[in-house]
């Protein structure tokens, strides 16, 4: 967590309650994976070092308080609440696992990956293993609601990889699609982890609804940042592999706006720096054309959306920690 | 469904039943994938040139049949049934498109593979939407029961499919860990069609146990059968890229049954064959040492036990149908 922001600035009881919760989800999410086989058992330990931010199931408490009224002493937070919260972050650990793959990357949370230890082939079962377990562990809360809801979004999410994949090295891919790839392959599930936090803590339709469109407009936000990182980002700091979207044809708004910004010469120039995977080079040209500062600009407005929604919700520390943790994501550095 | 055994030859009105009732099956399954998204289409369209068999749909639907009692008119198979018979054949799907990536096959089906199409991160993000939309759709049956019992099998089918890597390259593997790995990468699905099938026609328990440990036997011998093939079948009539399981480290049981039937000197000249991938050369020592007889007559002896069970149903057209089935599984050449 503490990488990501400091809810302890905020309201330390506050944040020293979803840190207890945090701990019971990763307790539920270890469990989940135990097998009883020791070749699979091993695998899941090494994953379970990409567990960084916990993002998902930090929203999907937060999200939980903010919907369960007021004292927010965190008895509305429920042992549905915690499984959904290791579901998501297991939908979530899938995907990087399989997008490893399909990034070729070696590093992920300043460790080696799975492909790269084990090959692609471990890998691509592993995530399958994930996704199987987050599915199975879904069930066990006995709602078939929220079964339904998961597989609604786990479809939107690799619909928008495969888009994504379809869009490979199309330097002509317009802002509005980039959009569309990064509204299903990122923010669909935050913004049901959103949705789900407030819902199972019997919210009214409204708040659920302002929930969704908070995670929704806040996980554009965080795609935009980590394409951000991934161009001018250092890759210790981040610590996983970086330069890899250009690598792999993945064109991501800052080089949309670039693109956009730019006239026809350096518009040639940027187009042979993409074909070439001249990241390096290609950095300060981004500076240069303001289109760093465009990308973050909109994720910056993205932003203050996310929390304009938050003023359907009563006042109170569940709400100032969610305007602060939309506020961390995009003044993150990894 | 042609390919794979001749219910017509047995009860003629049956098999049409369950042919019609197929057909049904396959609607739910292509209206499951519809896509907003022309690129999605395309690619669900090109897999569904891989479902040949639909071997287990068809086990979801007999078994439904002979849970069903008498008389026979097929009116105990509900839309529960097709919706299912539809979750099993995307869950197995998705395990054909994940294979092969790790096989590095490019033929299915007498056609293209996906990674050889599109390339390997298509194929794993297009498996990774077949299973999402497998539990999709079997969320929507709204029986928080199934979506357990499935999930529970996914993740017994991942584990097996990961121990086999794990020994992949493995020529000390034995016979006990080869059935270990088959039981849960093959067998558990299939198993698990049988049970549901029965149950959703609300047979009583012990048939229900009977119709499990069928489809668990019955698929072991299934997958023995596949192996055999991969060895000493012939790619056009089987249809898909074979001699893979020698090229990619997978042990199979005639080259168990080899290694421990041959003198230390013919030993030798197995595992150098193997070294160096030579499937052709190998099949003839597979024949002359009795290993592929002495395969062949374990799933025969498989076959025997599945019928076995069945003698715990009632006697009828369904379960007629059922050892019909169970005996062509083996005496299949694709």
């Amino acid at each position: 967590m503490s990488g990501m922001l400091e809810l302890a600035d905020v309201h330390p009881p506050i944040a020293a309650l979803i840190e207890e919760q945090l701990q019971q989800v990763a307790f539920i999410f270890e469990r989940q994976l135990a097998s009883d086989l020791s070749a699979v058992n091993a695998l899941c330990l090494h994953i379970e070092n990409y567990r960084g931010k916990m993002l998902r199931p930090t929203l999907v408490l937060l999200s939980g308080l903010a919907g369960g009224g007021l004292p927010c002493d965190g008895s509305c937070l429920t042992e549905k609440h915690r499984t959904i919260a290791a579901v998501a972050e297991m939908i979530h650990m899938a995907t990087l696992v399989h997008d490893d793959v399909l990034d070729e990357a070696d590093i992920r949370r300043g460790g080696s990956t799975v492909n790269r230890l084990w090959g692609n082939e471990t890998a691509v079962m592993l995530g399958d293993y994930l996704i199987s377990n987050a599915f199975h562990l879904c069930s066990t809360v006995d709602d078939p609601s929220i079964n339904l809801a998961l597989g609604e979004v786990t479809n939107t999410l690799c619909e928008g990889e495969l888009i994504q994949l379809y869009h490979r090295n199309d330097c002509g891919l317009d802002e509005e699609t980039y959009l569309e790839i990064v509204r299903r392959k990122t923010a669909s599930l935050i913004a049901e982890c959103c949705r789900l936090g407030a819902a199972i803590s019997g919210s009214d339709p409204r708040t659920c609804e302002a929930m969704k469109n908070y995670g929704s407009t806040l996980g554009v936000a965080f795609q935009i940042q980590d394409d951000l990182l991934d161009l001018i980002g250092e890759e210790d700091v981040v610590g996983k592999s970086l330069g890899r979207d250009m690598i792999k044809g993945k064109i991501t708004l800052p080089i949309i706006c670039h693109l956009k910004n730019v006239n026809q010469t350096q518009r040639g120039e940027a187009l042979r720096l993409i074909a070439e995977n001249g990241t390096d080079a290609l950095r300060d040209h981004l500076h240069q054309s303001g289109a760093v500062e465009r990308a973050t600009e909109i994720a910056a407005g993205l932003i203050e959306d996310a929390k304009g929604q938050l003023t359907h919700l009563p006042a109170g520390e569940p709400r100032d920690l969610l305007m602060t943790l939309a506020d961390a994501i995009i003044t993150r550095s990894r």
